[in-house]
């Protein structure tokens, strides 16, 4: 039998890192579709995360983007988020929007362009420690188009010297997380396309190097939840950049094209003690045609859902199937959990912490959205800049 | 034994149509990387696109895309076309780019929005009109993100009625091809996704409609040979857009991801009767990092020697080894032509049709690089629009 | 709202097929695991399946596969069904295990082969009148291994006669549902290997000719929802295959690797007005591990869990988000109808039909797995005879 | 400019490793179709591997399989390789065919049949002492078929304990070759899925561990060439499991679905200083429908082609243009060595060895497949005994 207060516990402990470029326009390369409301400025992202952490109570922090959120001064934008009762979380750093990456960052075979690129992500560490982030995540769109275009071994060398300047420059409390994709920007060979890549980089670099888990980043069929376990087995595994996905990259809202997948990977979290502060549960997703910020709300939620479900399952129950070689009762506690409707679990748990059991009715009863429509007119929308 | 004279003489003939969005600015949805000599015009990409016929002798006609080779006179562009050699082929729609398509076009909700695209596609006509060209090529970016966002049924229904009404407009020498995309830009649902759909509006339609094939739009493993076989077997193939990709539609250069692939789609066409202007053979690609034409230019000579290989092919020698059942012997016919290096027998071709037998070489030597890098300076350089 | 009255009394109607296979062996190139108590023949499998409708209610009918359920007496077979509650499904051909059919079968290029293939299925159609079966099932293993085995224009061309023959000789109240498979056997081109080719060979056939779809049997990334919804709206879907699968044809339980896809399809038949006996749900599945007759119950109980939620779905609300225009506000509707936790209403649903509510623990207690353990000992397990 | 002569003189020195197994029948899960002349024994297939010796002077080590070519004297087996012209190669493991094995082999949850399949891999060792064989190849066909069937985490640690007791068995010229595999037999979550699984496991054992690249392992879309170059880098390539595939672990010759392919990961061997003896290569095939000695040694043959291609490569042009960040003119270069016929070269290369230079027509002249047919009669053909 599963404890529901340790669950309920367990949940009001989650905090789930909402990106400021989530609030702002994105698209695909062959549109980006406007939306009336949409932050001009780093500060207007903060007050729109304000809103999901508001309803939500579980969205405490804000990941930035660097060049996307320059600001003079770091330290006053921490402050104003703090007034609204965030952090400013994981610092993205960004070596793929200047002309000089046309051919890669710090893959580049030019050793100048390499040097700007690593130039950049000190820049960033500066930033962290403006910030106060923990975290510098990196991820890069270095690869080749073509077979032949440039030495993938050579690429690999200029990789690792790169992350060795950076990983050196952290500070004590300071993490580097590094990114896999499997392609795209690159369309034949990425230069970290997989876990493994990412893996043997962070292992030789040190302890403060870790994998992030991107869920829209792998192969067709790859199992994502397997690669969760096996990084928490090897002490690696960073923390997550969650959307869902049904073909390629997608960045759909998390949780929205698979989410039996979300509770796998949830319950492998669980089961593999990562449900701690050194997993970092971060949102990475593009809201291309639908409303930002409920869409973000929601996304919270299914995060919220899923490992809810995965606090539910009767783990003796399935130990002792599983030592038994049974199969389908072993599958059946794990379904069990998933079957089970957790969103009264939930509203209840929202309610004893003050908020309203339903975070998207309470928004859209705000006001917020006609308030900054009606607000935010001139200037330029913020967006990814492509 | 296969005839060389005979498979000189077939080569001659071929015609690979380029389009012009493939001379302007292109990338993906993290950066559009530009680069010097960009043309500013339609007329200016003409103007490339005569080189690539200059050189290659194989590419006398160039795809417009509406609005981005929107012009005053299609007539006077018609002329401007011919004046260098070329004339305007198929007419490209585009129902995408405008705000009102966030949910659609010929598919959407609104009829309003669904009477708007459906006028887009009619002036399309109207162009063709103007230009003589043979072709309307449709590709619609419709679709939904999400799981019930909208009524996958419905939305069939009201494509149906809208290239309904664009067959009935098309004069007697005019023809609809429709494309069909596996996703993008569209992630949960496309409208048309693939074959099967096509053709089966196709069928419907009557005989001006056919499915054009794109060598990029399928799901990974598809064996894109059997649908170029059986669409030539229903009669429905009105043509090919090449480009060629690991992945997703990376439209890379054709040829380039697995040579061996098109090598098997034009032994198809070879053997089933397709080798006839009655299929377009289009090039629908992006040069997002290389240098555009002499990318044009490797992509024709792609097709061309993948023509050749699959005209190589002893045919007798396979009917006997595949009515024998012989499974070595019968592969092995069709390697005996693939693994044959045909760049002799193209350069020999080139040269008794007063060409250099290295078009990309002699388009080097030609200084047209330079020379449009230093005349094509200011003015805002084409490209997607997006 | 919706009405639970009617979902319920809905549900009621609903009739699963098993399929006489998943009662005996099954496994993978690599291994078959043999269990107790496997049936010997295939009245020991109809034992089998009756226990499976004895718990469940909703699983009255059988398929069979000849030659493994050849008998001498089909209407005694028949009749022996019926004494236990059960009738006979789905007539399956199999040609594709003798040694003739290794380069195919209706598709093979010796004409003698092809003779015996059909005289097989006409064999089963006669079996059909026998057994009072409605629907022959084909599948069809041809394809071929390697490029160039054979001509794939005119393996369609066979194939097409092949089916002619067999239409022809349907009763009245006969069908064909064509079956199409992405590959496996075949590993370079298959002759049925999407909806469209089955699709395109049934619209010619006529109308005793429908199109099955087996979930199993898709390209990686296939929106199967939309292939249902489109195969509906073209009144060709005869049936399904019901299976789930994480990489090819996996022929795990339904609805074990993706249930949210279950649920979409099951809503797209809903919607399109397929719930209804011209829609055959069969279940075709492999129990290689797991214990054979409750995974059987668990697969139906799987439909009925996807079938109940697809029919919870407030359609009203959906149709007017859609009309909307409103992504998240449709989305959630869909949504909220697959969080819901259907178990309750099931087990109530049976247990107003005089069953247990929780069919798998009832059979467990039934003593039939020890029953059958013990008696049925000696003689040869019922298996694919690979 | 490429030196051809020394281009040749590295071909002389290739030696490609032929499976005991790909001799006898093997089939898929449908059908095992025998051939006529199949060897019945360890002895029987190393006289056909001796034939592929004989016309391709490149194929001078024959795997074994245990227990599929268990013997009682291994020594006399050696010897009468020896005397034959072979040599005994690796040894590869079977821990998925006893009944034992239907939850797994090393990673079963019952510690008994882990020290059964460990006993199992240990005697593999002593017959490698035996044989004088180097390689012990391991794959297991461990895994779980449904979600919660067992402990992904904990297989891994009962996994790296049954390795640990094995690497310290070997003796100082021995070493492991750790595979992976995407998927299969496993259905949902295989125990080592990707090469970050082996590659891990093997940093942890030492040095005598390597991982093995199957070339058909691996999910839709893997950049293989880019594993390899990795791996080689680490200094943890121990060798290849050559075949091909369209879709799954189809098992196709190497080199007939993707010979571009073949040829790059050629290329990043040659480029890494992985074509040595330290990196094994080796064929890993079926030949279910095709004659088998023919099937292999045609695949020698492409093996020798895309390594001949690989090292036309004009590396110094090459490395000047990838410097030069010049896209096209890199391509180019790896494409110029692609694009060559090597038939010519490798049948003058065979022709100096004394060889006939087309070996498939000097296999068929020799009349080898007629007298085995007529003579292997009666007894059991080999075969994986599924």
């Amino acid at each position: 039998m599963t404890d529901v207060a340790a669950v309920k516990a367990a949940l009001k402990t989650q905090a789930i890192e909402t990106p400021s470029w989530a609030y702002g326009n994105s698209g695909t390369r062959f549109k980006v579709f406007t939306q009336p409301g949409v932050p001009r400025s780093p500060r207007e992202k903060l007050d729109d995360a304000a809103k999901v952490h508001e309803f939500t109570g579980a969205a405490p922090t804000v990941a930035l983007h660097i060049p996307w959120d320059r600001v003079d001064d770091y330290a006053a934008l921490a402050r104003y988020a703090e007034e609204r009762g965030l952090r400013l979380g994981a610092i993205n750093s960004n070596t793929f929007q200047d002309d000089d990456y046309r051919l890669g960052s710090v893959c580049h075979p030019d050793a100048a362009v390499r040097r700007k690129a690593v130039a950049h992500l000190l820049e960033c560490v500066d930033i962290m420690d403006a910030t106060g982030s923990r975290d510098l995540k990196l991820w890069f769109a270095d690869g080749t188009n073509y077979p032949g275009q440039d030495d993938i071994r050579a690429r690999q060398d200029r990789l690792a010297e790169a992350l060795a300047t950076v990983h050196e420059r952290l500070g004590d409390d300071q993490r580097m997380l590094l990114e896999y994709k499997f392609f795209e920007p690159a369309f034949y060979a990425t230069d970290v396309p997989d876990w493994g890549t990412a893996y043997a980089h962070c292992l030789k670099l040190g302890d403060k190097a870790r994998v992030v888990v991107d869920t829209g980043h792998h192969a067709p069929g790859t199992n994502i939840e397997f690669i969760v376990a096996t990084l928490l087995r090897e002490g690696k595994l960073g923390g997550f950049d969650f959307n869902s996905r049904f073909y390629a990259d997608d960045d759909l809202m998390v949780g929205a094209a698979d989410p039996f997948q979300l509770f796998r990977i949830m319950y492998e979290v669980v089961r593999g003690g990562g449900f701690t502060p050194d997993v970092a549960f971060m949102l990475d997703q593009c809201h291309n045609i639908e409303a930002k910020i409920p869409a973000i709300i929601r996304s919270v939620m299914n995060v919220q859902e899923a490992t809810a479900k995965a606090l539910l399952v009767d783990r003796a129950a399935l130990a002792s199937a599983q030592a038994a070689g049974d199969v389908l009762a072993a599958n059946a506690v794990l379904m069990d959990a998933y079957d089970t409707d957790v969103r009264p679990l939930l509203a209840e748990l929202r309610e004893e912490q003050g908020l309203d059991g339903d975070p998207v009715a309470a928004y859209h009863r705000s006001g917020w959205a006609a308030k900054t429509a009606g607000e935010r007119v001139g200037g330029a929308q913020a967006g990814w800049g492509a």
